[in-house]
């Protein structure tokens, strides 16, 4: 069997030749003596047309056939003389695997997205969710092709914790104890020693200080795994479970980190281009107008680079009303975030050295005593796409900043050995995987990029 | 900076010129007037020899550097005069980032893998470990490359699912509830209405039935995630968390699968022999002797392919006296599958056809009436290294297995949907990612190839 993506791609070598294909029914016309199917074997973004006719001895059962049935074609490819297609196949036979049931429920009409969220195990055969997750697909690979091509290793950090990754969000419990019947000390307190691995464990919000480990053995490495938050926040922008990108270098400052992210955002964006051209273009006019120039302009461009400080500065001579008053020391809000990237920049911006006070405990200090090293990639309608900083890699330090905090050191002595044993200037960032998708594509909410997304009291299948 | 893969792989570009590296000091020696550092930077399985002498005013700080210690080297390139080695840097500036504290636990001796079990934030800067995760990422994106350049749509299925994937295996569960007061309904049982996705929900341990959903859309797709499995299993070759590959095909059957299975692994193998030379070499030398003559076995063989019943009827006339009894009917033992693989194939073998009862609902039922379309594969040494089938298309057929095995058929309308809508012939398979490293490396128990192991009662960083 061939597929529609082979034949496309290779139309000479097929054309006046034999195929055979099995896929499903987009569309269906027939008249008294022949008919057209419209078939789509989700191998390419386009379906192609296949022409039947009386001559085939079950013309009647492929003419009756609904929408989604499933075919196994055979026929000759040849130039079309309809128009809208080139090329159409003329089938001497077609095997009807399965004749959909009729109330099949994504007729060809317009279905809004949230409708379609409902259906997510076959929202995927629609044109705008075949897109998407090609496009995620390709996505995918381009980030692994980007850092294998670069000698980065790859790195399964784990998904089930003990640690609580300070500060970087609520989290999920992953449990073996019997919620009928939790088993507890002499004091009251739960005796997490009957739990499956001995100890209170989560879902991991992050792999950054187990990667860190593995960057001070590789010098460059990167995880690419799935992360979750259990927030309550019901935005466009957030879901329970989502993929993350977080790659760690060794002797690299903020400036190599910056580097390496840009490359890596136009690296994406220009594969996707040359691999996805049609789900591309499919975006550009129907997703978002203006898809393509917004890309471009990220791929010939170099990105914005400036400090917090000159940001507030910007912000403050904007003339521009915030519903959040500016002041050094505040976090950004996204209407900040935004007028920065889309109106005075009009491209992705890097901020860097943020006050510490608003920024993780693993950041490095500035020699001012009172900024961290860290960078923002802003990026233009979106916000935050990328979040790093260089790390601190001075034992006495950290260790000072995690006594200000109150964080217990023993939970991190892992971490903290790093810096006993070999320290090392060292830098890295997180990309959230969906954020990327949604720039990409222009689709404008989460649960439309992710194939089964999981947000609060929202679980399917 | 340049790295050392980089001296490696382009000595001639290099020798007799300036280089700049970051590294790891693993090794030292110093007399009155001069000495040598043996550095690794992480980016190659080697490292690399730096002569030093009193022409460097830190000299005497160099001499007395410890293990581990991390450095920033600069020095020209030369042909080395000393066995051991082709070329050397002759350093003309070493400066040192950190030296390490004296009490670093993987000093130049012989570690167990036990204790650097402990050492799981450290272990990689050993020889053996860092060519086991350098092999594992090679490895990972060989199973990108083989299946996106046959055009396979990489899906992420999700982690957390409400679903309890029949048969697959205990689960973890996840909840936000407070464990000291877990709401119940009237009736005394636990109201998850109130927990954070309002229904009960696990860690997954399959994302097969997701993937066929995209299957449906995509042709062919595959999952590359991690899995779970809350057993309380304290073997060399389970672990609760694991990453699992699981492509899935249209219009494909047992053949089609067993083709691309074989393909697979032959890919990976090649892949990693050819981008990890130095690593593989290792593994053949100290950890597994005669791994080369098992894997070249493997590439220049065709797998074996038989029936279960033939396999009953091979291991019934081997006269070999086994634990636990032969009869047709039985799930296959270690000692079978191993039998068959080792002794009398020599070689991977796929068992196809295996009884009903002692397989998954979801596998397509053989004419028969009593077999089912299932497929293993089992390798020499390791077992059962891939398992999978040509999945039952048929509702009525479906339907009625499930009856058998009273399970609840609200709970899989979505993969039902797939038969009503559109049903396809169609075969998948679960690759597990950890017995595939195993097998590359010869790496004896699975805590060895998972960065950050999670077994029973056991949960570090």
């Amino acid at each position: 069997m061939t597929t529609v993506k082979s034949i496309f791609r290779n139309k000479e070598t097929y054309i006046d030749k034999e195929v055979k294909l099995g896929a499903w029914v987009r569309k269906i016309r027939s008249q008294k003596n022949f008919g057209f199917l419209e078939i789509n074997d989700g191998s390419f973004f386009n379906g192609i047309q296949v022409v039947f006719d009386t001559s085939l001895e079950n013309f009647d059962e492929i003419s009756r056939l609904s929408i989604a049935s499933s075919v196994i074609v055979e026929g000759t490819l040849v130039k079309s003389e309809g128009a809208g297609q080139e090329f159409e196949i003329k089938a001497s036979k077609v095997e009807v695997c399965q004749k959909a049931d009729l109330d099949y429920p994504l007729q060809n009409k317009r279905h809004s997205f949230e409708f379609l969220r409902t259906k997510s195990h076959l929202r995927a055969r629609t044109n705008t969710f075949s897109a998407v997750f090609r496009v995620r697909s390709a996505a995918a690979y381009a980030i692994h092709k980007f850092f294998q091509e670069q000698n980065f290793v790859y790195v399964h950090t784990p998904i089930i914790t003990s640690s609580d990754a300070e500060g970087a969000g609520e989290m999920f419990r992953i449990t073996t104890l019997d919620l009928n019947n939790v088993p507890k000390n002499e004091d009251g307190s739960i005796n997490f020693q009957k739990d499956f691995f001995g100890k209170s464990t989560n879902l991991t919000v992050s792999g950054q200080l187990n990667g860190e480990t593995y960057c001070a053995a590789f010098r460059n490495i990167y995880t690419f795994g799935p992360t979750f938050r259990a927030e309550y926040s019901n935005t466009a922008r957030h879901a329970s479970e989502f993929w993350m990108i977080e790659p760690e270098m060794a002797f690299a400052d903020l400036e190599v980190n910056m580097d390496i992210a840009e490359k890596m955002v136009k690296y994406i964006i220009r594969y996707v281009m040359e691999t996805c051209p049609e789900e591309m273009n499919f975006f550009n006019q129907f997703i978002e107008k203006g898809l393509f120039d917004k890309l471009n302009n990220v791929l010939n461009n170099d990105f914005g680079r400036l400090t917090y400080t000159e940001a507030i500065d910007i912000l403050e001579k904007s003339g521009k009303k915030f519903e959040y008053p500016v002041k050094w020391g505040i976090d950004l809000q996204s209407e900040h975030e935004r007028y920065l990237a889309e109106e005075h920049f009009k491209k992705p911006v890097f901020l860097v050295d943020y006050p510490k006070d608003i920024k993780a405990f693993y950041m490095k200090l500035n020699e001012d005593g009172k900024t961290v090293r860290a960078m923002d990639l802003l990026a233009p309608q979106i916000g935050e796409i990328i979040g790093g900083s260089q790390r601190e890699d001075n034992l006495e330090i950290l260790e000072n900043r995690m006594n200000e905090l109150g964080m217990d050191k023993e939970d991190y002595s892992f971490y903290l050995d790093l810096r006993k044993y070999g320290s090392f200037p060292h830098s890295g960032y997180g990309l959230g995987f969906e954020r990327m998708i949604m720039y990409l594509t222009g689709m404008a909410n989460i649960r439309d990029v992710i194939p089964f997304p999981r947000t609060p009291n929202n679980i399917e299948f």
